[in-house]
């Protein structure tokens, strides 16, 4: 197992670039009027989400595939991933001509393991958890041979993800603060690195998800910056700061909705930070969206809470006689105030319900909570009892 | 009303790219690996979604209003529309200093109404139908003046459209087909000036949503070319082809999930044409995603019916005894196989359930088509009946 014990310097990143050149994206910025608007601040998008693969991972795993010698090339590389490292490896290695095996947990989302195969690496599936995934990988190691490539405690990784501050300092001159996701802390060391060097009048804002355990920032889940990376960072960066899954939600789905871009709740953290207000600094903010390797049931999910709670969903339980011509009473009168039904549930069993009753449930498609309001006012009107459930 | 009685020339096409220069973006190119593996050619898409407002119709707009004199402009400029082409005619107005007025149906999407708002147009929301917005913006021009400002039936705004060509024939030298949307045919009919003079080797394919009437790809709704333009395009182009919505529907699932990158219907056409085999031709392929703003009520919807069809989802219907600890069973069976419950849902009452059984719903998360078999299977075997909903 690495283990991280000096942390690469400027020159290391500008080699890194160097090896780069024609292999990873130089990913594009992106003016956001939305979040400019929202934030006070111009706001400006580093969209890692389009590099290769999806993810800021493939610098890394570019740059360290990129210093193997032949041999070690020929011999193959190995990791231990369930999502964008696994990816990187993959497909850094199908660059360089290496052999791959990515070992994955069972459960891994099958379109991830997919792409690791597309990408030409064998994956082994293994154990129900990370750990036995990290186990199997090392085992290979030991017993067949190859070169296990860590996700983020290795200096040469490290100085690849750096990459990413030396594309900032050209492409945004005037930057005033960036936020950078903090994983298992590669990433943040690496353009902090570059950037304290580089620009050390820009503040640096490291952000991590919250919740303790399994998130919907899912890349981060899993990674902690190690004891000799941790104390490294607090050095670099001007903040740590922490946001919570309702504001990374809310930030994915304004990416989706007004910068068109899918972007993975580990790489909306920054935006969800600069639209909490915890970003601090002043200036043009440049968020790093660090990759768009989203589930697609996960991003489901996270779109209709973000409706629900922007109040364009509407789901409401009311009771209507059991008789002929009730129902087209009720749908009648939602349509009248322009609610657009998505789904009609009948209860005809119940504590509550009188014998002579049913009780109705409705999911409409609203237009925002103002909306919502008049239709509960035009129901109650007319006499409905409504219960709003969401 | 605008009538277009003559086409614009590669020469007016290279004036409104001046005119553009600092105000719309020059969109990027992403070669995509996935549609280059699906299509056995490579593909590289024009992420005009990418564009500022979204959507390619800020060319046109912009190229239009900036030829309008100082005085025209003070009077304002109107426009009918619930969509890009509002958005984009609030857009430019800002940017040019004109006061806009923007005439929507009163369904339009409230995201769409907004954001026209927040580029600081006032609308005015009129009528059921769009024919309504459209009669509204033409008597405020006769009776308040200002200029209406036609979506497609403009030469001006056609040559604003067909900059994307003048980028192609820079970005991806080697291009050997081309697809574009075709809605009011403004943006194929000004691309295909602009590559027919340029590069009149490349195969151009227009693509059409197949459905007349409500359609996935809604921005191509209430569109149709006009008798001037329909056979210039037939002209221009070398082939029409037609996709249907459920091509579009796959088309855009895989944008979002392998692209990173939220397309509307209309946008996701060229690619849907190029996975169903429609395209024709050979070499590079270049789709043109002209734009991304898709409700994302309706992005849910094709979300969930692409994971449907690709066999990650599963809903069944099963039948258990009334008892303490069915249930139990039944899920821990479903845990087992690593179906991932995403709700249940009881039926006591009906005709075909026995008196001391219970019928159960079920929506599994699952991994792919032969996932869904190994559980269904493996219910069988337990003597569960099954009836496969989804």
């Amino acid at each position: 197992m690495a283990t991280l014990r000096t942390a690469p310097t400027l020159a290391d990143v500008q080699e890194a670039r160097q090896r780069l050149l024609g292999i990873a994206e130089e990913t594009p910025i992106y003016l956001s009027e939305t979040f400019s608007r929202r934030c006070g601040r111009e706001v400006r998008l580093k969209a890692e989400n389009l590099q290769r693969t999806g993810s800021f991972k493939v610098r890394g795993a570019v740059n360290k595939l990129s210093t193997l010698s032949a041999e070690e090339r020929a011999a193959g590389v190995v990791a231990a991933s369930a999502g964008n490292h696994g990816q990187a490896v993959a497909w850094a290695a199908r660059e360089l001509g290496a052999p791959a095996t990515i070992y994955v947990p069972q459960d891994a989302p099958m379109a991830k393991v997919e792409a690791c195969r597309n990408y030409g690496a064998k994956t082994v599936m293994t154990g129900a958890y990370f750990e036995d995934a990290m186990t199997a990988a090392n085992e290979h190691v030991e017993e067949i041979g190859g070169t296990f490539i860590h996700p983020y405690e290795d200096q040469l990784v490290i100085a690849g993800q750096g990459t990413i501050g030396l594309e900032l300092a050209e492409q945004v001159p005037d930057m005033g603060t960036v936020l950078i996701p903090i994983g298992g802390g590669g990433l943040s060391m690496g353009i902090a690195i570059a950037l304290r060097a580089l620009r050390p009048d820009v503040r640096l804002v490291g952000v991590r998800a919250g919740v303790e355990g399994y998130t919907i920032a899912d890349g981060i889940f899993v990674k902690v910056p190690s004891d000799f990376t941790m104390p490294l960072l607090e050095d670099l960066l001007d903040d740590i700061v922490v946001v919570s899954d309702e504001e990374i939600s809310e930030a994915i789905v304004l990416l989706l909705e007004r910068a068109k871009l899918v972007v993975e709740g580990a790489g909306a953290v920054g935006v969800a930070a600069l639209l909490s207000g915890k970003a601090g600094g002043s200036g043009t903010a440049v968020p790093i969206l660090s990759g768009g390797n989203i589930d697609l049931t996960m991003l489901i999910a996270v779109m209709r809470h973000g409706l629900t709670v922007a109040g364009r969903y509407l789901v409401i339980r009311t009771q209507i006689s059991d008789r002929p011509g009730e129902l087209i009473k009720l749908l009648s009168l939602v349509a009248e105030e322009r609610g657009n039904v998505l789904s009609v549930e009948h209860h005809r069993e119940g504590m509550e319900i009188p014998v002579s009753g049913t009780e109705v449930e409705l999911t409409l498609v609203t237009r925002d909570e103002e909306h919502c309001s008049s239709l509960l006012g035009a129901m109650a009107e007319r006499g409905y009892v409504v219960e709003r459930l969401r």
